[in-house]
């Protein structure tokens, strides 16, 4: 297993749309944690691209994340336009025009092929899990296969298909929740981290991966405890050099401001530093998607390349105020060093 | 500090409502924890005879936890009273009749006086901060105030007026939430435990208690590393002999069945296992506590004495299944070693 190789139990979370570079994965394996490139929104040849550079800057292990193609989105089509027409005002004062609102696979089997054909050491996968006959293929062209979940119920089905590692991301994480639909009669509150890694510790031998709300050593140490393998952090990477993160983005995740579920900017519910167009918006935004993800992208950009932080998706996990703006090699230093400490202190509490 | 004192670093949730017991709280308070009886519900009378009853059951330290009164409920007179309304077919067929949905502060002065004349040495509250004014005479007593915070701004808060502890809540907790207030208009999903405890330590250096869907020795540890300085578990006792837990929620808890957030049944947001009562009130519960809770109580005391748990609040935390029914000395032992292994194992992964 990867996870037994790795000098230090931290992995990067994958951060698709926009914070993910290859500096930033390169910089993490080459600091002895694992580095993970996101294959999400990007092409086929775009993530082949990246592979290629990230691999000239490390010679260490490296994953990627690849979004599982959900099933037609729960709210319908005139819900989406309705959506759109609501947005409409915020699209004038920003001067861009919406963009479609169009269904997409995320490249599925382009990405499925170019990755059988040259596996990274991981490939995990967000938003399902693969069927079997995609597991399969994958560990046999020898990558480890990781899947993320949310809940018990995912645990048990990824590890039915063969899953080698679960990611079990907990509410507290930033950016888009992992699980498998995206039901808006689902509870939205969903399992805290360490609560989930509980359940799964309880069901499964596989090894797990912990997600969602880790910024500091202590936070890596109390995942080990829990019964993880490591830990992945995404927003704690978010302010380093390396990272492609937008500079409204980063002023946003410095700050101490509140985080909050919202489906406004995606149609998927995801965690996000709460702004004015989440508190227009959150009300009444469909669950569709990636249709709402498509139609609110000039809105977004718009926002980013003004510096206007109101428009912009500003995914944050709880912990983001915790975050540090370090190179990536002292960052993973630093939280190995806290994280040692966390449990010789835990210790002397359990004489 | 008494949480310097302790063998183990477990501390009993009050478990407000039923389950707690003097035998309960004596027996971990024997294991080498601290034990807790809750004052919410009772009189200072009956409050008054319990702390006498358990301290003949030990003579270790002792924890008592009370509710502060809160501002009158956001809801207006006329949710109430629609609330009360839609409940009409729910009373009828359990054969009862409604409470009345008053205020009530819960005894507030007489129990303050009671724990000022003869302390405990921990008095905790919930639902609040009392004022300065009300803990600087309890700790002149001889009493630790402990103080309740589900967020970084209640903490500071906390802090300010004196506590000496504070009691870290994440939103995996069974039970009501114990935020100073409960405005619908606030997120329903809280911080997650592990990253309200990141966040806390950052900003206070007091010792914190961690409480939340922590039903494992390995959950133990993860708080431990974490920063706390002891674990409090409520759920997890609920299924001991010694706990007052009725035999409908005895049963609820050792199941896998789900938990949620609600306002149905006392009007303030709990955590429960999901039954026909949450499922068809919740929508509309108003905001409206001790009201609701007075209003419902019989039909829940119905509930209880038909054994039909779809009537019953069924408090319980996210790993609610992983409780054990084992005599509480028992269970805390085994707790301590697991958590002792957890560590263990945790520093294993940090070489």
């Amino acid at each position: 297993m990867i996870l037994d190789q790795l000098a230090v139990p931290i992995v990067l979370a994958p951060l698709g749309g926009g914070p993910s570079t290859p500096e930033l994965a390169a910089a993490v394996t080459n600091a002895g944690g694992l580095g993970f490139l996101a294959a999400g929104y990007l092409t086929a040849d775009v993530l082949q691209d990246r592979i290629r550079e990230t691999r000239t800057l490390t010679n260490g292990p490296l994953g990627v994340n690849v979004f599982v193609p959900g099933p037609p989105a729960a709210a319908a089509a005139d819900a989406v336009a309705a959506y759109a027409a609501s947005l409409a005002v915020d699209a004038s004062l920003a001067g861009i025009t919406l963009g479609e609102a169009r269904s997409h696979d995320d490249d599925w089997d382009a990405k499925l092929s170019l990755l059988g054909a040259d596996p990274l050491p991981v490939t995990s996968f967000t938003f399902g899990c693969p069927d079997p006959s995609v597991i399969a293929p994958l560990k046999a062209a020898g990558s480890e296969v990781w899947v993320t979940v949310t809940d018990p119920a995912e645990a048990d089905e990824a590890a039915a298909d063969g899953a080698d590692v679960l990611v079990v991301q907990g509410s507290e994480a930033g950016g888009h929740r992992s699980s498998f639909r995206d039901d808006p009669a689902d509870d939205p509150g969903g399992y805290g981290l360490l609560s989930l890694l509980q359940l799964v510790r309880a069901r499964t031998s596989l090894p797990l991966v912990a997600a969602g709300g880790i910024s500091t050593g202590a936070g890596v140490a109390a995942v080990l405890a829990a019964g993880a393998s490591a830990a992945q952090l995404g927003t704690a990477f978010l302010r380093c050099p390396e990272a492609g993160t937008p500079a409204v983005h980063r002023a946003a995740v410095a700050s101490a401001d509140t985080t909050g579920m919202t489906r406004a900017f995606t149609g998927r519910l995801a965690r996000g530093i709460r702004n004015q167009f989440m508190a227009d918006h959150d009300y009444h935004a469909p669950a569709a998607y990636p249709e709402v993800h498509y139609l609110t992208a000039p809105l977004r950009a718009a926002g980013r390349s003004a510096g206007n932080p109101e428009l912009v998706n500003l995914w944050a996990g709880q912990t983001h105020e915790l975050s540090r703006e370090l190179p990536a090699a002292d960052l993973v230093a630093v939280l190995a060093t806290e994280a040692r400490e966390a449990l010789q202190a835990a210790g002397a509490r359990l004489r």
